[in-house]
């Protein structure tokens, strides 16, 4: 049976998505490592979890999905109980539910969306959004309005890629590229969230839109000098990449 | 000068607000301490730091009201920035202002306010919600807000104390106790806030009525047991107390 799983996680103690080669006992946490020793467990078997894509350490999820094979002995509300009792708490499967055998978290993949959080005073950070939030100080959001606009659309995204494994194209789509203040009032003055959606990600991609929004936000770049930036195709030409905290992968589409 | 400090902490990791008696080096952080230690060394010698109330090991804060006395030297908010810029990652100071002499975080205050979580599935609690939330499963909303009625006003509420310093007396109004989902749609569905306001409350005395109102939710107790209860002004008779981790101090009012 395949079984497709929604998984949410704090990614502050996790070296990201991936198992590290070589694993041993003394092998950084990850989540695709935890969740395997914990499915394997109770399959009674080594298991390999699929997950849509990598998400690097530090970095957040609300909506990864992943798929694995497993013994069709239970039902997939038994498998979610049964595997989210021994998680860590810092993981947890929000929905498991029969696939068919075809589907691919990773190739049947059609679009993802992230979300980037940004807080706006460096008098403070709130405790409870430590680890959630890049405290950038005061930005000019019109300005970094005006530069996102310029992202929109298939574009040849090699600027906004870091060093990785080798790919086909680094032509990407994005559909939007937006933001929104928080909903609770208590933080919404501070507090926003940029959500991005497109077809695929290249390696970091988001943080180093961020990390070039942010320095446009800051006066340091002006809106228009995005074309010239992306169209140079050079990571070297663009901003530094914006850390792993403010980042979370929102969803994953089929 | 005296100064008025509004203070944010996550207190998963504090042994609570007030310092622990015979310190050394060995003891339980504390939020009063480390506020203490922080001010002292800016201060250039041992202060005092004066919080509206105590909070239980567990329990978060979004708006503690503190006062402490300083050397007048610098700006309110050159302060918060030293302050801030030395404190542990799970507190900060939000705001510092000048305060009239005669202010007191204790004896000033007028209400306070706090916040209590409820997560309403067992199948999975958010990462990001671990230590904010009580995971209660499924509970009879409607039935709740029929037994927080009975609470609204002014009442002997020793059934809803444990045992602690002996007070004057126990008598406390309640000014409102009503609930809402959280804003986040992603999880308005299961998560949702109460919110208690009074004159004072007693030791614990939030968390024992989140206790009832569980019961409630859960059909042990009928909505109109309430009365029964408070009257009999003996703890033992109610239901146990809910964890700590729901539990906020949201604001308190002067």
């Amino acid at each position: 049976m395949r079984l497709k799983l929604t998984i949410a996680y704090v990614g502050t103690q996790f070296k990201g998505w991936q198992v590290q080669d070589h694993a041993h006992y003394l092998a950084p946490r990850t989540v695709q490592a935890e969740l395997e020793a914990v499915i394997g467990r109770i399959a009674g078997g080594p298991v390999r979890v699929h997950g849509s894509g990598r998400t690097d350490s530090g970095v957040h999820a609300d909506g990864q999905v992943a798929h694995v094979d497993i013994p069709d002995e239970k039902a997939a509300i038994d498998w979610q109980r049964a595997i989210n009792a021994q998680l860590a708490p810092d993981v947890a499967v929000l929905a498991a539910e029969p696939a068919p055998e075809d589907f691919h978290a990773q190739y049947s993949c059609l679009r993802k969306a992230y979300a980037y959080s940004l807080w706006l005073t460096r008098a403070y950070t709130p405790p409870k959004l430590r680890g959630f939030v890049w405290n950038t100080g005061e930005l000019d959001l019109a300005a970094m309005d005006a530069a996102a606009a310029h992202f929109l659309g298939s574009h040849d995204f090699a600027a906004m890629q870091n060093i990785g494994t080798p790919l086909k194209s680094t032509v990407r789509t994005i559909y939007s590229l937006n933001r929104a203040a928080d909903l609770n009032p208590d933080w919404s003055q501070y507090l926003i969230h940029w959500r991005v959606e497109a077809d695929g990600f290249l390696k970091q991609m988001v943080r180093n839109i961020m990390g070039l929004l942010a320095d446009v936000g800051r006066g340091k770049l002006a809106p228009d000098a995005v074309p010239a930036i992306l169209n140079a195709c050079d990571r070297r030409a663009s901003p530094a990449t914006a850390p792993p905290s403010g980042l979370t992968l929102a969803k994953v589409y089929y």
